[in-house]
């Protein structure tokens, strides 16, 4: 029987959308268990939320981090709480899984890499669309030079729900810059269209020019963004990302344009990938299938045609270092 | 904190397909915990299938039923041993989810049926389509007369895996008479098809002509279907299920054609639903949205956008009884 | 310059559909010139139409036919006069080109296949989907073999037009036996999707079983249709056809599965051709690509991605000789 | 018999892709009649597309002009002619129908305002996509207000046709700037991407952030342009144009999203237009179907479900003045 890795949930009490998603996804390959976690700065909350997963709850961070009973955490809190939780877990020799963002600004973000480097910890962000089989084709499929060389990067994500002035827990904390911090719309979904488009092309964004609107009347932080891009290689990028595009639910879409064709990938799709040819019919592939290269058969669990469940979304281990540096590439900052 | 069902796996082991899917399925919502199996009939790969889970092994069904560790038992092996698994179990006071077929004749359903009601047991069958949020929308939107008296359905499942004569875990047993009974395309999807046309429209299929044919040379049983039927009310319906649709993937359909528009629901896209009014625009529904039926949010763990996960897929309790008698209704008797 | 052929017009007055689709497509090419017509058997609406399109009009059949005006008679009167109309013209050495069917019953079809024969004049039927660049390319790429032996075939021709009892030009011949012959639903449309089928497999239809209903109350016509068949090699075949599913347009679809892989053609998304192929990704061909089969680039007006005009739909001469005779062909008869 | 209208062709000659759309366009509904044409600055070429057309050719463009023969002139030469032959006609008392551009600078286009005003004369652009009945539709639902306030547009005109160095009579003039002007892509395709934009949601656009790339090495002029907008409402936008897109087709794609929902209309999918709503069910629109509003009824020329011819797209007269003036709105100026 291997030996199971031990999570602690930081957040995702009642209430909580993601803290749920962890769980499930942490669980699916029966690799990890849930030991506990800290549920709630509320303790009342987090004793609900120990008790709804049927585990233990600390009172606090610190007892979990030194209770020997955890082998990573995973940090499922507001934006404003991320960088402390992971410093606090990395010094104290746990493994760390956070939500995106790492940090709230950039000189935070440089002090975590310094702390991963010291101690020699992992630490990962769960940029969870990163996890789909087709999505990992994709990216083999570029350094392999299905396209040629890049030209052009169109990456959407288009999301309606905050089209009105809203309020719930969902809602209001992404929606206050005291929580949430200085990105609204681009912190929350544009840093995922963002992280995607590099992951798979390959490319490293080295310029943007932004247009970043507050729509709705009173919003605090930036709920609609259009951005132009340029990376490292000279291709152009776009990047469109909303919250207020009404009657849209959760519209991430890459396309990737070079020298021989494109690649169109959307998230509502999430197992088919299409790959357009300049000279050639399209070809469009599916998860699940034989003919995928192995590193789309390695995130698959069932045979084509069957709505994959999460794909290990958000457990990609990934280092964090090098970090990078260029201010321009933090559409928020 | 809730009790927690214990379930004990009857099959499941090294290199099946659907064990792992039940063993996901069940642990999403934790409410239920698996507690062992018997992953095989072969002991050295039932104890190879619960080193995989990390839990124990019994080394017959008998023991596992006697051990008092178990509430429910998942029946996951070949088609043959359904009957004598479900039988015993119930008989031992332990409740039962078995995976289609129920039986391999009419007469050991009846006998089924008799059993469950002597015990008063808990018995289910995996119809595994019937827990997806909009399949349940579809179903309560016939009945709530939107599309006035249905009057065509029109199912399919077509597949293409069969294509040419293979032999693995998965096509061995199925293309098998002694282990899969008499229906092979027909037994493995043609009863969801069926199924699912009936749960949705909430007919009854009285008569049916049906062509069932063994394309590929040397097969043994049926690997493709076409189906003329007559249900209750009158209405005509098309069953197509094949497994030599050659290029075809797990492509379920079903539409449902009243007075007043059709329905029109694919698995390969089981987040939206749509339906098309004979006097008004097409109205397409997405999972996910607070708009649904009740039916419809109850079976829902994420926002709209999101691909689901499996929706409990395999653990929906339906009482058997009746099991409903005419013969043309089996398209494998 | 080249001399346009003279084409006389017998029906498509006012509030007639397929008479005015008939005038565009035949000028598409500027091959053909409407000399023209008697567009009714009332003078006084055949006259209308006449100057609707600014040509003449005749007062009888026999005087276009004996004008030395036309080359070549259009014939889109309703069915019962099909006959008629083609016997006289050939035998007055006009050519034909006529909507289908041909005729009401196979002892006239017989009967015009031998003064086909005995006139030498051209008689064509306008089975207009044929004319659809992907089409010819589907067809064709069966003929390559690269589906090898065609094993099934699955045609629709969905509907919803005729879902309540309707009164107006349109329906009303096609619901009166008088006028439309013996076939309602099954003549319109599904002949379409039966001499589709068999144009493009390259079989020949030889057995069937037809399950023809009368939905609407009050009907005299068949208005859904579904059929099973046996083609010449022996694969199978599912024809589906109605006018009573509410909320469907126009829906006409072919898949051709053989051993390879299986062809998917929509009428709704004509300019599309998908080939899944048994072990590799899907491929998607485009209306207008250079990498097409020469079929599909001769039937080709505009580059890929521009909605195509008719593609010659109607104009298509094809020798009717020789009638197959088979009566299980003809699904009403 | 109404009075047909004479057009006179200016270009449109062997190789012409525009010309012979305009003359299928144009008699589609017989109220105009192709006259003859200069089809050519080589009177050669002129000679040949005459005998193609079957009509008359005059040796000048003044010649045809003072012929008396024709109502209007077309103009579907290289965009570097536009505004001389129509000042010409205009000044004639020819009525003019021009391709895009109007004139090659902003001065150019002043004064041909001027000379439209003078003259009295019709003058339009043929922006052909908004001749689609449910373009028509969208501009209507959001005059309406069934969006509320416009707040952001997602424009596209995404096509991989110039992916390479290419060398053929399409392609030669669009990248020469002597015969093309200051535009490559943006003037080729971007403007159609702007107006419509423009036409749908009744703004105007206001300021313009530009991002143009001459990719291809060796090219002349802009093959790839992304645009971040501002309309006179405060709304953003967003406008992609590229024909390096490899692998793309013809991929016009406007999205408009409101306070209380999105509409999203592609023209590669004519005939359906998909309203999202905020807090409802996706609606699809069919083009044909009689729940339409009267705009797009009037646009329609068969039921829904038959691809629709080109909907007179080239041939939508519009007042050109005023010509709005911002130099800003002038994305290649």
């Amino acid at each position: 029987m291997t030996k199971l890795l031990r999570m602690g949930l930081a957040g995702g009490g009642p209430g909580s959308f993601i803290g749920a998603v962890h769980v499930m996804a942490a669980q699916l390959d029966r690799r990890i268990v849930l030991a506990g976690g800290v549920f709630s700065r509320d303790p009342v909350k987090s004793a609900e939320g120990a008790a709804h997963y049927g585990v233990k709850s600390w009172t606090s961070i610190d007892a979990m981090l030194s209770s020997g009973e955890v082998d990573f955490v995973c940090v499922a809190t507001p934006n404003d709480s991320h960088f402390a939780i992971a410093q606090k877990a990395l010094t104290s020799g746990v493994h760390v899984m956070s939500d995106k963002p790492a940090t709230l600004t950039l000189a935070e973000a440089k002090s975590l890499r310094d702390v991963v480097r010291a101690t020699g910890k992992q630490y990962g962000l769960t940029h969870t669309y990163t996890g789909y089989p087709l999505v990992r084709e994709a990216r083999q499929l570029v350094a392999d030079g299905v396209l040629g060389r890049v030209r052009k990067i169109v990456v959407e994500y288009s999301q309606g729900w905050l089209t009105e002035a809203v309020s719930n827990k969902q809602a209001d904390w992404r929606t206050d810059p005291s929580r949430s911090g200085l990105g609204g719309c681009s912190g929350d979904i544009g840093t995922h269209a963002f992280q995607l488009a590099e992951f798979v092309s390959g490319l490293t964004a080295t310029e943007l020019y932004a247009d970043l609107g507050k729509v709705v009347p009173g919003r605090a932080l930036d709920d609609d963004c259009n951005i132009l891009l340029r990376y490292d290689n000279g291709a152009r990028g776009v990047l469109i990302a909303s919250q207020i595009a009404a009657g849209d639910r959760n519209g991430l879409r890459l396309r990737v344009y070079g020298e021989k064709g494109g690649l169109d990938w959307r998230q509502e799709l999430p197992n088919t990938l299409t790959l357009n040819r300049h000279d050639g019919p399209t070809e469009v592939r599916h998860a699940g299938s034989s003919y995928l290269l192995p590193v789309a058969q390695a995130g698959t669990r069932l045979p084509a045609g069957h709505p994959k469940a999460m794909s290990r979304p958000s457990l990609i281990f990934t280092r964090i270092s090098p970090i990078r540096s260029p201010r321009a590439r933090l559409p928020w900052s």
